[in-house]
């Protein structure tokens, strides 16, 4: 396990402070010593960064392409290695991590095939008219361009899919921006593995070296630092919205602005709307205790929030879901910090006027620590509506059952409501027609809304948004999840009246890359 | 002339602080008490938007598109009276704000075609795979929907196209946002006539009132407070470098974080190879002249830098400069502070170590007040690459000449600039090939890279970038003129698993809308 700072694809030698893995499960050391990044190591990485950039914003999309797969074939060569070593550090189950591998590699090879389509640059052309009167028109073609050095912060939860080689870290390197990791402290040998993976690519595509980077900290000095770094060009962050509101202010005082983009969570409503209860109270009810406690309910998408009316039905839909979550065995959460967290939130919220714990889950697994506790918590519409305390997140197998009146109350909860990444609408089909407002009020409020489903288990796909409005991120226009999470880091240029040899192809006449083009206002492929 | 703040379409009687407008070239007092606007004013003014938003971004897009047109038909209807009261206000001359008045109905004939054809909301469709191992695929479909109230602060130096009724109101309003313009103080008359012409259009039309707002101010209390109050969603500025990072930082103290697009202006550098001066010196000294001093040079995108190569046809190119430079009649400037702030800069300029004055203009308009005097000035590229200083941008008809002593050191100079709306290559056909690194190095420092034309001359089209890398803008994922200018004020939202029937039409199955739209991967219009 090499634990060394990678600074453009080589380890650093001087680096020499070190620091440790834990077992969050048993609290044993892990191997792999750490080097604490140096603020020279972060310098070094954003020079070379800077460099390349210069030659891999230019680099033919057959390479680049290329060199997306060979990431993933890389991490899948050491899967076995890989999932062991993220287990062992995260907490969570070998089946789980074998999914997000599946998921990881998937994700390279989707941004992979986009570039190979070559469409994302969004061409658009508008030809010359010489004859325009009072003034000739320009021949004007624009296309994206790649934004410069991008520093990607690991995030705790999903160790592989959003880490060193996740979302942020392809899609910077799909739209030709170098990556400078910032790894989680959580999963550090998962880190270094799949840095180890990626140099591997770089070195086998033969891509400039200073296309990534990979540093350590076990604190905030060195994230700190790459935030107000002048040379950095983008940031992406997926965690707590503290440390995502914390990154977005050191921006702020950059004397060059840059896009920060935080993807902070959020408490994704559920709306149990009358029908559905009614239909299959008890089915409901475990689909959401299913929800709430996967994976530890450490994922941005937990369903924190369920909304119903009162009725018989909802009587027997909270039974089977206080049995449900009761019968719960309790998790490892992903750190100390983040158990210690929930333990202290889940419990202090128990003591806001009109809440009763409804139930929690009665089986502790003791021969391990940091151990989640499920909890569901009931309140009242009414009180709801009078406390904003009862919108914080609280990361971790938690739900707070709020319980409307009758249904016009759902829409004054909506009304109420911060900006979440997800809403979920639960009903029966003929129900849906009566609620239209209900319908727009929750895409104003959401990124992703959901018909009868639950809202973990994020595809990723084109269409995914895996965003939406503050305080579940900060800028709701840019998804984390997707292809589409390539736009945070392109720009557009224009070329007025250019030499067409000189163009690049996505710009030529004739469409020699056969992309989606808009010309003239017509969208063509030919 | 109806000077009163209005408010969701409606005039304020209540603000009673009143100010004038100026006419710059004579001190006149011109006819209209306009209205200091109160807080009150602009709290009821975000409001009223804010309730608007909710049937607003829900319209049908046919009514939409007629509301832009109404609002160019209004606009129209009045021409010859917003013509000479905008002349009156700004010292343009009437031909040119004919131009500049074309261009704005163009421009709102131009989204109305946009918002008609429908595409612009980038529609994206995985269909599900119930049968997928190990879990079924949703069916996820994504769309843009509008951000919310946005404000528009007028531009000085663009009356029409970029003030009231300008790029940024057309492109928000074509979103689906309400309005609320902080009116230019440099031409309130004419944003009180293009604001009746939008009230009109809102009642013609039927359009929700809160969707546009107009507030005058001679100081700078209701910008920043328009900027900093929650409701608003998005804010979009063009002017100085000062004026538009002083708003970038006014919004970063904001507890929820909010685009603001400030398009800050920069010194378009237009390089001069070596071929293109020997062919035709006199030709393009005189074209440079032309670009240089046209609107006594108050235009972002006015040639503030030249970069030629020493030769003997150099200097044929910069008597001709100096010659046509000290013919160009004086011309009166926008405002009383714009004409100090240029005399001053383009003055204390001279002090620098190194610079020469090559030209300036010697014929002055005696009769009238605030006339700008252009001015042409040289220096060494070793000195220009010395002095950080002598890349501001010097608002009016200033250009600096720097001149190298071989080709190699315009490499150099483009590496030290920093980020511009545009760069412009002058040039002759078989020359061009021999710089790639240039042509790349270029395309890395701007927005718009223009081959053998002036950058003045915005084309308004789907194919311009009118933005650029920091300091050019704040943002340079945007532009602020042209089709895509859309792209500022939209967020995408997922509808995951929904009923068919309450999809919004361009996310149905069969594509009734006939956009353009990627489905499982694959781009297509049917």
């Amino acid at each position: 396990m090499n634990g060394k700072n990678i600074v453009s694809s080589k380890y650093v030698e001087t680096d020499a402070v070190c620091f440790e893995a834990v077992n969050p499960a048993t609290g044993k050391i892990l191997a792999g010593d750490f080097r604490k990044a140096s603020f020279s190591s972060a310098n070094a990485a954003l020079a070379a960064a800077e460099i390349a950039f210069q030659s891999y914003r230019l680099i033919n999309k057959d390479l680049k392409s290329a060199f997306l797969r060979c990431i993933a074939d890389q991490i899948y060569a050491i899967s076995d290695k890989l999932i062991a070593r993220a287990s062992e550090e995260s907490g969570l189950p070998v089946m789980r991590l074998q999914g997000e591998l599946g998921r990881t590699t998937g994700q390279l090879r989707l941004f992979a095939d986009m570039v190979d389509e070559g469409s994302w640059v969004d061409a658009i052309i508008d030809t010359a008219i010489p004859e325009r009167q009072p003034l000739p028109k320009s021949d004007i073609r624009r296309m994206l361009v790649p934004l410069g050095p991008v520093v990607v912060f690991g995030a705790s939860n999903f160790p592989l899919a959003f880490s060193v080689a996740g979302g942020d870290t392809v899609s910077a390197l799909a739209a030709g921006c170098p990556v400078i990791v910032k790894a989680h402290a959580a999963h550090l040998g998962t880190s270094a593995l799949v840095g180890e993976a990626i140099v591997n690519a770089i070195h086998q595509c033969g891509i400039p070296k200073g296309v990534f980077s990979l540093l350590y900290d076990d604190g905030y000095d060195i994230g700190s630092y790459l935030v107000q770094h002048p040379k950095t060009k983008a940031v992406t962050f997926t965690g707590s919205f503290n440390g995502g509101m914390a990154l977005v202010k050191l921006a702020g005082q950059r004397s060059q602005p840059i896009p920060v983009f935080a993807e902070m969570g959020s408490i994704n409503p559920v709306i149990l709307l009358p029908e559905a209860i009614q239909t299959k109270p008890e089915e409901l009810a475990k689909k959401c205790a299913v929800s709430i406690t996967m994976g530890a309910g450490q994922f941005c998408t937990n369903p924190g929030l369920l909304i119903a009316v009162q009725s018989a039905e909802l009587d027997v839909f909270t039974k089977a879901l206080a049995k449900a979550i009761s019968e719960t065995p309790s998790a490892t959460m992903l750190t100390a910090g983040i158990h210690a967290n929930y333990q202290r939130l889940s419990t202090e919220i128990l003591a806001e006027h009109g809440l009763t714990l409804l139930a929690e889950s009665a089986i502790i697994e003791e021969k391990f620590q940091h151990q989640s506790i499920a909890r569901v918590v009931t309140v009242s519409a009414k009180q709801f509506l009078k406390t904003e305390k009862l919108q914080q997140e609280i990361f971790g197998p938690y739900s707070l059952l709020v319980i409307a009146e009758h249904t016009t109350q759902i829409e004054e909860i909506i009304e109420f409501l911060d900006g979440q990444l997800t809403i979920t609408l639960m009903t029966a089909d003929k129900e849906l027609a009566t609620y239209p407002d209900l319908l727009n009020k929750i895409s104003d409020k959401a990124g992703r809304i959901i018909l009868n489903g639950m809202p973990t288990g994020v595809e990723v796909c084109s269409a995914m948004q895996h965003g939406g409005p503050y305080p579940a991120t900060n800028d709701s226009r840019f998804t984390s999840v997707g292809t589409q999470a390539i736009y945070r880091f392109a720009r557009p240029v224009a070329w007025q009246d250019w030499e067409h040899s000189l163009l690049p192809d996505a710009l030529k006449d004739g469409n020699p890359l056969g992309i989606n083009r808009l010309v003239n206002q017509k969208w063509t492929q030919e």
